[in-house]
């Protein structure tokens, strides 16, 4: 692995998932491999569960690890041939290279605008990291993905399966913020390359971008969509097409115990009780959220250390 | 030890500040018990000793310590049922058993509203850590009580006292901004497990938790009080019968030189000068708040280190 | 050396710079110097490059480090005898002596008002710092001096010279904020130290501090100051007799690729690009600026050993 910006840069999906899962039963073993090595943790946007289960995974890996949280004096230009006399005060060709000294690798967190679809698309953030820095960029969580979590997701359903293809199902749900698809996206990308049976629901006009699903079923009657389903994964997100927009905060979205059926509660965090999901649901044996948030750190921890493998 | 929330959670307070007082002489000798564990801080508020100090002890016992600065970005619910419609994003049902996996101890910072005397007095936030997390809790200063402050008293006190039994005054002062009585609760409370004669002396009308102070002396007469005494602790709290109120500004409940007497003054920092303390107390020899200070880390160490012991 | 406040502090300059490229050879050989010592880092201002780059040293040496950001929740006072009723809740008297005592060595950033000149003059941070703290102090940029960035800088021409005493010039460059002198000042010292012809070019008026400059050429005809460079150091500063202003945002003062020659350019970064260099500068090989800011950890790094070692 050279970067972890897709799902697309895992070369052996099914080895990554096990090598993760020896990572899990003995996260000290590799302690070695991240002696003085640094991994600089890059924050446009806040975050919690990503924060501390890269920076876990990277401890246990022996690495050291720096943190920045980008504040509002340090305004980055990712425009070409910009006269720099207003707001932004250092290009990403100089922060890209200078950081890159300091790092052994950068990680990297930039949500989308949710407004100004094409310049979301252009992953204008992560890929001007990629391609100015000399070290590895992992994503954690930017614009239009967030492979992080959809490997921790697909390690969780390999370790819960009792099938060897199980019913799964990406639910939309209802919220009261404007949300990023990346998620939702990451996670469709992931199931397309695991030995699953994959079904997308959600409110007619909530289509996620369709070179992404182009492959999968999508069944806007829920119900119909949840039958059977062994792993049952809920996220809301804004609209795609009216792009940013909440189009729908239709209750009739959430998830309820009896929709959910037999299946495991999937959901990658925070997310809001009764809003999103109900109570009995998250109480419940069925949800597996916990270890998800568990699995991120193993997620993390096998992406590190398949990149300094190969540094 | 199971928790540190509340100097209750002690088992044996003079093997405990024995055992500070051999760190202190010794600080790297357990670096082996921390090794491959994890501290993680959560502050609900901002801070400069406890943050440091506790840093500090737990990188002294080998321990990785990830730090977490919570803003606006990451509101917790701590009520249980509600529709999580509008602005909490998180439940602290999911956020301290997520945490857990991450961390091998949590420690919380997360002052009183001072506005609403019930929720304040229920510890929720505390409270709830401990109840969902599945790791040993530290109270880094919570709503009504300050453990860690209070073990470094206990130290410095056992460490200067010339005497078997002193006499510890707890005075009241004034101050511009209403501070809670987390403070001055865990003083009390921890001089009450003490060998030592306290008394409590403040305005009229400044009475502390009543189930807290009701085995200890109060004089409303500072110069009274004070008569005698080898230790002066001196601490402004903001009302608790008119709840979070300043009801006195009273210039001359300010420390001196004068009414110091052959005390020695301990003050939990930071410490408006000329305002709480006189300069010429602070600037003499029997000011001991860098020694308090300099407590904070062998308080906490003693904390990490009996938690370790039991994970 | 006892302190890093400002270059002064260098007891033997070439050995120092030798003793920093050695160290950028072999970066972990000194790993033992800095176990079990900790280095607190206080930031009043936001940084960057000084704080990955200082992390990154200290930890090189195997040292701990601790970080702060300051902000409105700890306002230090640093005058004596001030009644604290008002906004200061902490005098630098304490803050010094409580952080020394969790510190092996402290560094701190504190930008200058640019309004007071007489206040910033006194470096009032710094010195403070350094009066009452029981430690050494490095200055990670104060109000008229970055000793680190000279000490980058300082290694950078010795590193790439290929003349004995090579000409440098320091020129001016308009910027749409007002910057501290900081950068250029100690610039200027640290040329004056070294074997190197030095002239500083800049607009009538903008002249630096002429206790710093006295003993160095100053031409206002940039083209002519130019002339046969071998580095090329472009800053902007804002008006140090007028202190603070803004009098000229002249473009004719920023780099071109016709005025630079074939003199390596130098630029401490952040630089706003085509306002204080054009693109052509920049990405060019003459720029040298990113191998000045991977120099920034080798400066920190001596600094820090020297310091180490004196301890």
């Amino acid at each position: 692995m050279k970067n972890y910006t897709t799902i697309k840069d895992i070369s052996n999906l099914s080895e990554t998932i096990k090598e993760a899962i020896l990572l899990k039963m003995n996260p000290f073993e590799f302690q070695d491999l991240g002696k003085n090595k640094t991994l600089v943790m890059l924050f446009f946007n806040s975050s919690l569960r990503t924060r501390l289960s890269t920076e876990k995974a990277a401890k246990n890996l022996g690495m050291d690890v720096m943190i920045l949280n980008i504040n509002d004096a340090w305004n980055l230009e990712f425009e070409d041939g910009t006269v720099m006399n207003v707001n932004t005060s250092e290009h990403i060709k100089e922060a890209a290279q200078v950081i890159s000294q300091y790092a052994d690798i950068i990680a990297v967190r930039a949500f989308p605008t949710l407004e100004d679809k094409a310049k979301d698309e252009s992953e204008y953030v992560l890929n001007n990291f990629q391609k100015y820095a000399s070290v590895p960029i992992i994503n954690m969580e930017s614009a239009t993905a967030h492979p992080l979590q959809a490997m921790a997701d697909a390690i969780t359903i390999s370790e819960l399966t009792e099938k060897k293809t199980p019913k799964v199902v990406l639910s939309w749900a209802p919220h009261p913020k404007a949300l990023p698809q990346a998620v939702a996206n990451s996670f469709v990308e992931m199931m397309q390359d695991l030995d699953v049976d994959l079904t997308i629901t959600h409110p007619k006009g909530y289509e996620l971008n369709p070179e992404i699903t182009r492959n999968s079923t999508i069944n806007y009657d829920q119900e119909d969509a949840l039958k059977d389903a062994d792993f049952v994964y809920v996220k809301n997100w804004s609209n795609y097409n009216d792009y940013g927009k909440i189009l729908s905060q239709d209750e009739n979205w959430m998830m309820t115990k009896a929709k959910l059926g037999k299946a495991k509660f999937m959901h990658c965090l925070p997310v809001r009780r009764n809003v999103v999901v109900e109570d009995a649901v998250l109480d419940s044996g069925q949800s597996v959220v916990i270890e998800q948030a568990n699995n991120r750190t193993f997620a993390a921890q096998v992406v590190l250390k398949q990149l300094l493998e190969n540094i």
